[in-house]
């Protein structure tokens, strides 16, 4: 964002208004400014030290001007508190409706059509030595939620390595390295050599993880292609195609259960969840790890229909991306967004071996929004004078 | 749950009612009980290998009966399958508003007069090598949402011992194991030595760790209490005594953010979140890890009263359990619910040296679910025909 400065100032009892120069207009409660005064923070560790509940919720300035800097100065009425307020943090942080929904992401939502040539690929060597085609590898992920690494050695946990360049590990009942083979005595169906759907992994587990990692060292079976589903663009086309469907799906929390011999999770959420302000926010969604739903009974018959529904849209060609896995590419998904599955495949004609582990969501985000600070200080966004 | 038997079966062109001998009645939905046909599993595994899309909507039983070995015998009419379920399994999975109430978990809230004379406490010899021990520690966890463990060795690192002893660590940017103690270049305010108000740690992650360990090594600094708060309880109060206070905080996703250096994580979420049912799921609450607000204008001034009041309740000595940890204890709680804090202490009076970490709540709850199945195999519970 460009520097933006202030044109004029005034306040009443409750708010402080701006105008800005660049015509936009904004206005911020007492209570809020106080609180975000930047001496409210420690200046080293940058958290609040200041508690908001000492902060009259009446405070009104005695004083509130732009000083010759640009800054705004306010002057508090209560106890003369000097409160000094970078304009451009001001503008950031702004919170009427427009501004909040300027600062939210939309990620692009596609089918295999709307995708067409372009895949989301970087290469190994690149992604691992230059930050630069780190972050812009975060970004692909961002947006379509999911990006194929090219190139990587075919050694065992090399996956591990991929994965740690943006964060550490997210451990789960599977270990931190999961290698997926069709085993003799398997602990879930991604260990034999069945057709899986498309679907987001680990569901029973209240934080399903974010970003899943598959890394191909050996296929020479026949079958078992790898699917990809932009679970965000189906959602949207169920709203649209069978609105009570998805109602339902977005609001009734179901229960998702998974039990080996050592573990026993259990979940329950809506299988498309929103956000507080009607993004989507992610899908949770298995055929496999179901468990008998205990909603009321009401909502039984509806809930079977909206499943059967969404499941059928979930395995439309339109929007299955079907490839072959090569030794050396790694798939690399957002696993809340995109569902992943596999053709069947015939373990008697030849091997078929991927390592895979997960980051969550947050620490992939983190890492990219600290290779966007391009170097600067974290302090200075949070406008704490020094 | 005690075998029940089946007084009688019949079925409309939706459900199949069930009478107990017990005196209960059930109903079960056609497209349910075929989804849950024990052949509906995969026999090792355990998960559903039928895909609930198969199965039509309408299906109908050509007859349901009590077979002589008391289970229920259904044939489909559509295809001639033969069905097989095990009353127990009916019984335990029936999802009538009564049968699921009862399934609930209700926690004992707590303050300081509740708790009296009774404390939370387990010995850690015995909870180290006595799987009943560790059964009823993790009873004690899930109840009151904390539980001190006495007699733990004062060397670096028995509090991962002690941790790994329930399941595998959550990692964090904090690190596996975290040391508390007052630091020369702090990056939270948890590594100085100022007084910690009661909050949860990690507000500003989607999910907030579940279990936090803190093991006292070293603690001859002044100062430095303890204060551990049931914030359900606390909630709970809120709800009766500022009802509407109650109803934004548990509606009104506000946001958290936490930057260091190397990190920059932000979750938004409602300070008190209740689950589908209405129950208690989480407190979220840290007063240094606040960030900005922003939510839509007319919420500003309710949410500051709001967390004004509920800050004040957290805060009442009622609900403040203090106590000094002695080396050798190890604190551990639910840092879902009940908020941890200290007093101040003075870093030259002495040396405070505690050294914590945390796994997920998935997995302690797993855990304790294990250890209740008694050594029976998990396919039992599943009604899995053998």
């Amino acid at each position: 964002m460009s520097a933006v400065a202030i044109e004029n100032v005034a306040y009443d009892t409750e708010c402080v208004t701006i105008n800005w120069a660049n015509g936009r207009t904004n206005r911020y409660h007492h209570v809020w400014l106080r609180h975000n005064c930047p001496t409210a923070r420690h200046k080293v560790v940058g958290e609040y030290t200041l508690d908001p509940v000492s902060i009259p919720l009446d405070i009104a300035p005695a004083s509130a001007e732009v000083a010759a800097n640009g800054r705004l100065h306010i002057t508090w009425a209560n106890d003369g508190h000097q409160s000094d307020y970078d304009p451009n943090w001001l503008y950031a942080n702004a919170y009427e409706a427009e501004a909040r929904d300027e600062r939210r992401f939309r990620p692009t939502l596609w089918t295999t059509e709307l995708l067409g040539d372009f895949l989301p690929e970087v290469q190994y060597d690149a992604v691992m030595t230059d930050d630069n085609a780190l972050r812009d590898w975060l970004c692909l992920l961002r947006q379509y939620g999911f990006a194929i690494i090219r190139g990587v050695p075919t050694e065992s946990e090399m996956v591990l390595k991929v994965a740690k360049r943006i964060s550490f590990l997210r451990d789960t009942n599977f270990g931190m390295l999961f290698n997926v083979e069709s085993m003799p005595d398997p602990n879930s169906l991604a260990y034999t050599s069945v057709k899986l759907n498309a679907h987001t992994d680990l569901v029973s587990r209240e934080a399903q993880p974010g970003l899943q990692f598959l890394h191909c060292l050996v296929f020479d079976a026949e079958g078992g292609a790898s699917i990809l589903v932009d679970g965000f663009a189906v959602a949207e086309e169920l709203r649209h195609t069978h609105p009570e469907d998805w109602q339902l799906l977005t609001t009734l929390p179901v229960r998702f259960r998974y039990q080996d011999k050592e573990t026993d999770v259990e979940a329950k959420f809506p299988i498309i969840r929103l956000d507080a302000d009607g993004n989507y926010f992610e899908i949770r969604y298995s055929t496999a790890l179901l468990a008998p739903l205990d909603v009321a009974p009401e909502h039984v018959l509806p809930f079977y229909r909206a499943f059967d529904n969404f499941s059928r849209l979930l395995r439309d060609p339109r929007y299955e991306y079907k490839f072959r896995l090569q030794p050396g590419d790694c798939e690399v998904f957002d696993n809340r967004r995109v569902l992943h599955g596999r053709d069947e495949f015939n373990p008697q004609s030849g091997p078929r071996h991927l390592q895979g582990c997960y980051i969550d969501t947050d620490d992939y985000l983190s890492r990219l929004k600290v290779l966007e600070r391009d170097g600067r200080d974290f302090r200075e966004s949070l406008s704490i004078v020094r």
